[in-house]
């Protein structure tokens, strides 16, 4: 099943059932107005939801693609992990920071009252941040109880939706030195306009993981295409990882960080801070910069049959007016 | 003004204006049904709130205390600051960290999804963790822009709000030396009944600080006594931080982190783990042990006239169930 949000002026916005093509869909109407109602209620929601996702394969309304937003515009809560080994080790050399420990899953608390729309045009105050994109991918989870172990938290995931975590490179090691986490380097993320149930993506999920190539395109021009399958740690070891020491509330958001592989000579990278990382190896200095204002960012997971099943996140950077 | 929340089975509670004495309340009805609404909506909402809360001191009906839930039980967004330097110096010997710089503020970003009543036993999963209390005191704001100077952000906070930001410290430093901030370390905190506006302060309101003792008591021990004046920096200046490269949702909560003060050998701490610093320092050796299960703490800012305008948080710590 697939589902997204559609403007209608609200915060929370109209919960949409998307046909498999993902050019047809039908609203929740009143019972699930938006889908942080219905995945506070999801044992309910779900069957219903899965009824009119029947019915939407013959029938529905045609949906206007500029009409959509995150599918969760805003949550209570956005949890990034970091479970790529790869983007770690490069991180360190882009950052020029001591190994962190990585025996334990790596996850910070970022902003979750606004999560930009696919095609939204994405407002930063100054080139001079850095403006970076990372490319995710994420689950939704229904009420997590404190203490749940990793098999149990694989069933409250409920929903995979794919994320570009913005960050402004210029500001994180500084925050990062405090050991407070970031509050400047990470500004509101954006995501794909369709959240899709796990069973929507077959043998593609499986481990926890997400066994998709994520197309990165920076105007216009192929950036990365990693996979999602290399996390170190599956979505439900970082769901377990969150739910340690607080229950996760219903529609919380947990990350997988940037994706990356072992194998990013042929397959790039999902931010421009792992390819500076590269660049620096390699000739010991950075040539790539970041974003300039009117750039383009394109991300696209694609399945081996050229399926894309979030649809895509395609945005311009722009200078705060 | 005062405002509370009452239970009334919802997620968000019914908000209640509150008399200058708080025995007696009335309930902002379907047009202010709670506080993140009227947070949202604040310049319609004050001056119909302010008009309520002058015919409660004249009538209104009697509240009970067990009803009050945190005036804000669930918000967006949570950012803590750590605004003290006398306790950011002691945690640094508690904790056995290098120094942080401190030219700008120090701020992570916390569980907003759930904040505890004044009275509710507070669940953790097991006293090794280090159960500790930090008596703080927050404002709550309106929409913020991003970028938004300290003068600007001073008009944009519209409550002030006394709250115990609960912390398990065994768990504190493996997080901090990720640089990512705290998850484990930092699970949902308490709120005191009542939040007021700044007006209702009068000149213990200066300065963006909030120039009242926090009276804290452990077991019904006095343990500390700081007063909330000693900010290295105002909230307006933190207000101005957290919005440096995020517009700030209304309903955003800004902590100031553990009241302290310099000369703590008089007033005593805000929390254990300074306590403990303190004997690092004369002995070596930290002697007080952190929470067992049962314990109760007390909270509650007094002024020179032994008013207690936020109310107090009179709370156990629990075994997870």
């Amino acid at each position: 099943m697939r589902l997204a949000t559609r403007d209608n002026g609200t915060p929370d916005g109209e919960l949409l059932v998307i046909s498999s093509d993902g050019v047809r869909g039908a609203s929740g109407g009143e019972r699930w107005p938006n889908l942080l109602a219905a995945i506070a209620d999801w044992a309910s929601a779900a069957p219903e939801l899965y009824a009119l996702s029947r019915e939407v394969e013959g029938g529905g309304e045609a949906i206007e693609p500029s009409t959509l937003r995150a599918p969760l515009p805003r949550s209570w809560q956005w949890l990034d992990g970091s479970a790529f080994a790869t983007h770690g080790r490069l991180m360190q050399v882009a950052f020029g920071t001591d190994p962190i420990d990585t025996a334990k899953p790596l996850m910070y608390q970022g902003l979750s009252d606004r999560f930009y729309g696919p095609l939204e045009p994405v407002p930063f105050r100054s080139e001079e941040d850095g403006i970076d994109f990372e490319g995710e991918f994420g689950v939704v989870v229904d009420a997590v109880p404190m203490g749940v172990t990793p098999e149990e938290a694989l069933g409250h995931i409920k929903l995979i939706v794919q994320i570009n975590d913005w960050s402004l490179r210029a500001l994180a090691v500084p925050e990062m030195k405090t050991g407070f986490g970031w509050i400047h380097a990470k500004p509101a993320c954006s995501m794909a306009p369709f959240a899709i149930t796990p069973d929507a993506l077959g043998d593609r999920w499986r481990e926890g993981r997400v066994h998709l190539d994520l197309a990165i395109d920076w105007n216009g021009v192929r950036f990365g295409n990693a996979n999602g399958g290399e996390m170190q740690f599956g979505f439900h070891e970082l769901v377990a990882h969150a739910a340690a020491t607080r229950d996760l509330v219903a529609g919380t958001i947990i990350g997988s960080g940037t994706v990356a592989n072992d194998n990013y000579p042929e397959v790039g990278s999902s931010c421009i801070s792992e390819r500076r990382a590269i660049e620096i190896i390699s000739t010991r200095q950075a040539a790539t910069a970041f974003l300039s204002f009117g750039d383009r960012v394109r991300m696209e997971a694609v399945t081996p049959d050229g399926e894309t099943p979030f649809g895509a996140i395609d945005q311009v950077a722009v200078r705060r007016g």
